[in-house]
């Protein structure tokens, strides 16, 4: 096939030029990106293509609810294509339990339910290490308007609620998770999408299978990370590229 | 134990006075009610066992997300402690895929995706079959305010998002469901809490698991009912009595 256009090339993904115009094409490394949380952790053989499938089942799903996300469709192993949309330079992120960030800067045990879902927002800018803004802030730079923030909201926390649903499911909590949010135009109406990806790189989970009471008097464990996260999220969503429940046939492009 | 007072008794369940004011036991039978959709079925024996066990798990979900229902705990094998509440008499209906009673009045080919999440109303009064009304007549009878209508649509469509992600974490789709919606005072301030029970006599599950293209050029089958839903519900999800990840040990009272 004809050299693809690179659009741009972060630590975890890149961009080409997609096959029409107002699509992109999104191809998954093995590298991880840092997060408002952590630095970069190390790059893990494969993550990419188990990445690629689950933001895949991820973004499908809330596409079926009518929460509107970038994805079109997987085309192979390691890629998707999406709709382009104006990033807005925000990370959304939405917290049911303290941990990282938020247990850090104000002192809240690792663990602690929230009172209730918890929004809040990261600059991206290269020259900075994602820093924390209000509500204040985005509105007097511009970065969006006070109709975007309600927007975003609303679809941060429907992502939550779905996401929620999906891992405790397969016996998992969602402590919190980062969204990026795009806007798009279809003739004069604008509308904000879910973009970027859904992911173990995007979401902090941890494991409930096997906090039982015994009956022996033991304490209960408390629920730890998910050891393995990438594998073991994909084996217990069916997505694993061996066990895939979905229509498209993987065809290597490239 | 001493008798308890039987406040209400339905064709699925029996509610007995709480431990507490404002609290009720919530027993469930093996037999079930009918539906907007269809007539009772048969019971099914130790049904209300794992429609116990269900209920607990998609309500105590929906409460830890912060979308209020009556679920305390659960008490043993068949039964849970519940908030007590004004039972609005709806049946709040939201459909995903066209099936039942919409396909049927509307003419729709049952497993057809709706443009988006539909919300019905049905009228409960056991002089009735469960007629549909629209809320011009829920609010001409006064049956619930406009506003309750407003926070029963927000609420129903947040229950809606975190069971689709459920089912869809276990290769399931929730084609449609409906709930019971009551109030609760807490002082001078009225809230709409999730009552009755989640289970899979209130939700029509597909399953999708196997719907592979298998490369052969057969087509890929259609997602079906789920088989043994009952059963097989408990065991996808891991809260089969014999494999618990709750914490409540199970102490018969009656």
């Amino acid at each position: 096939m004809a050299r693809r256009k690179k659009v741009y090339e972060g630590k975890a993904k890149i961009l080409y030029e997609g096959p029409e115009p107002g699509t992109l094409i999104q191809y998954f490394k093995d590298d991880s990106a840092p997060t408002a949380a952590e630095a970069a952790p190390a790059a893990v053989e494969g993550k990419g293509v188990l990445n690629n499938r689950l933001s895949e089942f991820f973004m499908a799903g809330l596409n079926a609810i009518g929460v509107p996300t970038h994805f079109i469709r997987r085309v192979n192993m390691r890629e998707q294509l999406v709709r382009m949309a104006e990033i807005i330079p925000l990370e959304v992120v939405v917290r049911n339990f303290a941990a990282g960030e938020i247990s850090t800067r104000l002192g809240i045990p690792e663990g602690t339910p929230l009172p209730r879902p918890i929004v809040e927002y990261y600059l991206k800018d290269d020259r900075l290490t994602l820093p924390m803004v209000a509500e204040e802030h985005i509105v007097a730079f511009g970065w969006a308007t006070q109709q975007d923030l309600d927007d975003m909201i609303a679809l941060a926390l429907r992502v939550n609620d779905f996401m929620s649903g999906v891992m405790l499911g397969v016996g998992i909590r969602l402590a919190d998770f980062r969204i990026e949010i795009g806007r798009i135009w279809e003739g004069d109406y604008m509308r904000l999408i879910v973009a970027d990806e859904i992911s173990p790189d995007s979401c902090r989970l941890w494991d409930l299978r096997g906090l039982v009471d015994r009956g022996d008097g033991q304490p209960i464990p408390e629920p730890g990370p998910l050891a393995d996260v990438y594998t073991e999220l994909a084996r217990r969503l069916g997505v694993l590229p061996s066990n895939v429940t979905h229509t498209v046939k993987p065809t290597l492009i490239n």
